[in-house]
C-alpha cells in the first residue's frame, strides 16, 4: 500500500483545540528495566476530543526529547496569564504577537503545544474524530516524575539518584495510564523521533492493544554517531561545575552553560546542511563587516545562542541526561535474533515516515524497519517525504505528513470497527 | 586531465624521514587583515629533504586546525626522550609500542608527524625529490606566535588580546618565511582541511610564486552548518569558568572541560556515520550489559573521551578559538564578483581532492571550486576519492591520495623546468 492524500490542505483555516487543562495520575510502584522500583510516580497528561462510546477512537501521541504532555492548543495557566478567563470559552486564541519575528517574542509568550499544526479540529489528528492522549514521559521535567522530582525516600530532589529509565519503561507507564483511563485498546500510537521509538516499543510490547503504529523520523536503534552526539551533550552538562553532581537544585545555580551547549549541538543535528544554509547562509547579524573579536557575528551563531538560552529556561539538565540515555539504550531488536523476529505475526498496522534530509535518523534506518516488518509479514506503509528541514521536519511539515497519516488513520479505524486484522499477506480478511 | 597512479604502493616499505629538528625565524612587524600589527612574530618551521640548486623543488605543506610544523618523522626532543642520541643517526625509528592498541599507548609516546604516511623517502611528498617546508600557523600554539605567546607590550601571555587572524594572514607570514629562506617560487603548496584553505589562499594571493596548488578535503568558504559546529566548540570553551576570559595561563587551571567538549564535537565531524558505525557500532566497553548509570559505556563514548582528554594535554584553548574563527572568516571569493573572477588567467595548476564520506566539507563544495577554476580557464584536476573515513580521510588514505598527487607533482616539476605555463585552454604551450 502506498498512501496518498491532499497536500493542499489549508493549514491556516483548520481549528485550534483552544485552552487545555492538564491532569495527573499517581502510581504506587513502577518496576523498571534496570530492576529498580519507583514509588509514587506522578504522570501528567492531556486529553483532547471525545472518546467514542465504543472507545475505539483513542490515539496516543508520544513526545520527543524536549516535548511534554502539552501537544496542542494553549495551556490554561499560560492562557490565564495572557488574559484568558473561563467565560471566554475553550476556543480562545491568544492575541497575535506585535512582530512576526519569533525571535523577537519574549520567552514568556504563550506558545501552542509542540504538535499544534498536526493536532486539532480538522487537522491530521482530528480532535473531532479522535480522542487524543499525550503524557509527559517518565524521567521528564514537565509534570511527570523525573530527576527533578522529590525523592520520597529523602524528601529532596532525586538528581542522579533517579534510576536510569528506558523507552520501554516510558511505554509501560503509558500503558498503566491507559488502564486507569479505561482504555483497553488504542486505535493508534504515533510519535516522531524519541516519540517514534515509543510508538515502535508499544507495537512490540503491547501488540494486542495497538491497532496502528505511526513511527516518524525515528530509528530502531541509534548508531554510533547519534550516540556520540548525545554523549558530547552529556559531557557538556556533567562537566559544568554548576552541575554539582546533579544536586544543583539546592544550590540556586543551574548548569545553564552545559545544557545550552548540549542543546546547540542538538539543534545542529535537527536541521540539515541545506536548510541551515538557506536560513542563515554566511550572513552577519547587525553588521556589515567582521568584528575581529569573539562576539556573535554570524546569523547562525545568534540563532544557536538563542535556542540554547531559551532551552535552559524551560528544561531540566538532569532530564536531558536521562532522555538521551534512554535513546542510546533503545534497541528494538533486543535479544531477538532479528528485528523481523520481533514482529512476526504482529496484528499491528505500521506507517513509517522518514524525511529525505534527516541525517540524525536517516531514511536508511527507517527502511531497515520497513524491511524487517515486511519480512515479518506485518502490514506496513512507508513514505520518505522530500523536505529540506532535516530531522525537525516532523514538526515543520504538517501538510506532507497529513497526506499519509490522515488516510492511514481513517483506514485503521474502519478496519478496527470491522474487527478485521491484516493477514500475513497484507490484505484485509 | 584526470590523474591516475599506482594504488598498490607498498606503504610499509617506504622510508621514514627519521629525526627532525625544528627551526624558528622572527619577524619584526606583521600587518594583519584586521588592521592590527603584530610585532616580534616567531615562526616555527621544519624542512625535510634537500633544496635543488635551481630551487625548483620546494613544496610547502600547510597544516590543519590541530596540526603543527612537525609534518613527518620524529621530533629531536621526543626522540632523545625515547633514547635516541645523535650517534644513532637521523634515520632512527622509535621502538615499537608494547601493544598494537594506540589507546593503550601512554600519551607521552613518541608519535611521528601528522602527515608521516604521506611525507618521506619514496612517499607521496618524496623527501628524496622535494624540499619540504612546513610551518606552524600564525595564531598557533606549537612554536609560532599565538595567543599563548608573551605579548611584548605587557610581558604576559596575549590571551584574547591577541588579534584575530585570517587564513590570508597565515599565508602572508608563510610568504615572508620563504623570503627569508631564499625561496622565490614554490613547486607546489598543499594541504588538507584548513591546510587546503591556505593552499587556495596562496594561489589567490601569490599566483606568480606558486607552480601548483593541491587542495584536499577543503572548501572555499564554510557553510552555516560548519560555522555552527565551530561556534558550539567556542561556546563550550568561552563558557568554561576556568577559561577566565582567556587569562587562564596565570591561574594554574586551564579550560580543559570546554576544550575537550569542543574537540569531541570536532571528532564527530571528522568521521563519517559509516566509519563510526564500522569502528564502534553499539559495542559496550568492558561490559556485557548496560550499567544504568552515567558512566562511559559505549565504545564510541570511550573513544571521544580519550580524544578530548588527549587534546587538552597538547593544545591551547585560545588557539582553538582563533583557528576556528579564521576558518569561519575564510571566503576565497571575498569581494570578487564570483570565484571564477578570482582565478581568471591564473598560471597556477590545481589539483582538488575530496572524499566521498566527508560531510564537513562535502564533495559538492570541492566541485564548486573546480567549476569556478574551469570557468576561469585555469588548469584543474579533480578527484573524489571513495573512502569511508569522512573528513579525516586526508590523514588516513595515503595510497589513494598518492595515486593522484604523485604524478601531478611530477608533471608540475617537468612543466616548471620547461618554463611552460598552461594557457587558458588548459594545454601546455
Amino acid at each position: 500500500m502506498s498512501a496518498t492524500g491532499d497536500r493542499e490542505t489549508p493549514w491556516d483555516v483548520v481549528g485550534s483545540v483552544g485552552v487545555i487543562g492538564a491532569h495527573t495520575l499517581t502510581f504506587e510502584d513502577v518496576a523498571l528495566a534496570s530492576g529498580e522500583v519507583l514509588s509514587q510516580v506522578v504522570v501528567e497528561y492531556e486529553t483532547l476530543g471525545t472518546m467514542s462510546p465504543e472507545r475505539d477512537n483513542v490515539v496516543l501521541l508520544c513526545h520527543a526529547l524536549s516535548g511534554d504532555a502539552h501537544v496542542a492548543g494553549w495551556r490554561e495557566s499560560d492562557a490565564r496569564a495572557a488574559g484568558w478567563s473561563p467565560e471566554d470559552g475553550p476556543r480562545w486564541s491568544p492575541p497575535a504577537p506585535a512582530t512576526g519575528d519569533p525571535d523577537a517574542a519574549p520567552s514568556s509568550a504563550v506558545r501552542p503545544g509542540w504538535w499544534d499544526p498536526m493536532v486539532g479540529p480538522g487537522k491530521t489528528f482530528d480532535t473531532e474524530r479522535y480522542f487524543i492522549v499525550c503524557a509527559n514521559v517518565l524521567g521528564g521535567c514537565s509534570g511527570t516524575t523525573g530527576p527533578s522530582s522529590i525523592n520520597p525516600a529523602s524528601g529532596e530532589p532525586f538528581g542522579l539518584d533517579f534510576p536510569v529509565v528506558t523507552i520501554e519503561d516510558m511505554v509501560d507507564v503509558q500503558a498503566r495510564l491507559l488502564d486507569e483511563l479505561g482504555i483497553e485498546r488504542l486505535l493508534a500510537v504515533a510519535g516522531g523521533s524519541m516519540g517514534g521509538m515509543q510508538a515502535l516499543a508499544w507495537a512490540k510490547r503491547y501488540p494486542e492493544r495497538v491497532g496502528a503504529c505511526i513511527a516518524i523520523a525515528t530509528t530502531w536503534r541509534l548508531g554510533a554517531q547519534a550516540i556520540a552526539f548525545n554523549e558530547v551533550g552529556r559531557a557538556a552538562i556533567l562537566g559544568d561545575p554548576a552541575f554539582a553532581g546533579g544536586r544543583y537544585y539546592e544550590t540556586g545555580a543551574t548548569p545553564r552553560h552545559g545544557l545550552a551547549v548540549a542543546r546547540m549541538i542538538g539543534h545542529i543535528t535537527y536541521l540539515s546542511d541545506e536548510s541551515m544554509h538557506e536560513k542563515f547562509g554566511r550572513r552577519l547579524r547587525g553588521r556589515d563587516e567582521f568584528a575581529f573579536r569573539f562576539v556573535t557575528e554570524f546569523e547562525v551563531e545568534s540563532y544557536l545562542a538563542y535556542q540554547g538560552k531559551r532551552f535552559t529556561e524551560r528544561f531540566d539538565a538532569n532530564t536531558y541526561l536521562y532522555m538521551t540515555k534512554a535513546m542510546d539504550y533503545f534497541d528494538l531488536c533486543g535479544d531477538a535474533g532479528s528485528l523481523a523476529d520481533v514482529f512476526r505475526g504482529s496484528p499491528v498496522r505500521f506507517l513509517v515516515i522518514s524525511f529525505s534530509s534527516d541525517w540524525l535518523f536517516p531514511t536508511y534506518q527507517s527502511k531497515e524497519i520497513v524491511a524487517a516488518l515486511s519480512a515479518a509479514g506485518a502490514e506496513v506503509s512507508f513514505a520518505e517525504i522530500r523536505s529540506p528541514y532535516g530531522h525537525d521536519a516532523f514538526l515543520l511539515e504538517p501538510a506532507a505528513q497529513h497526506a499519509f497519516i490522515e488516510p492511514f488513520l481513517a483506514q485503521a479505524r474502519v478496519a478496527g470497527r470491522a474487527g478485521a486484522r491484516p493477514t500475513k499477506g497484507g490484505e484485509l480478511e
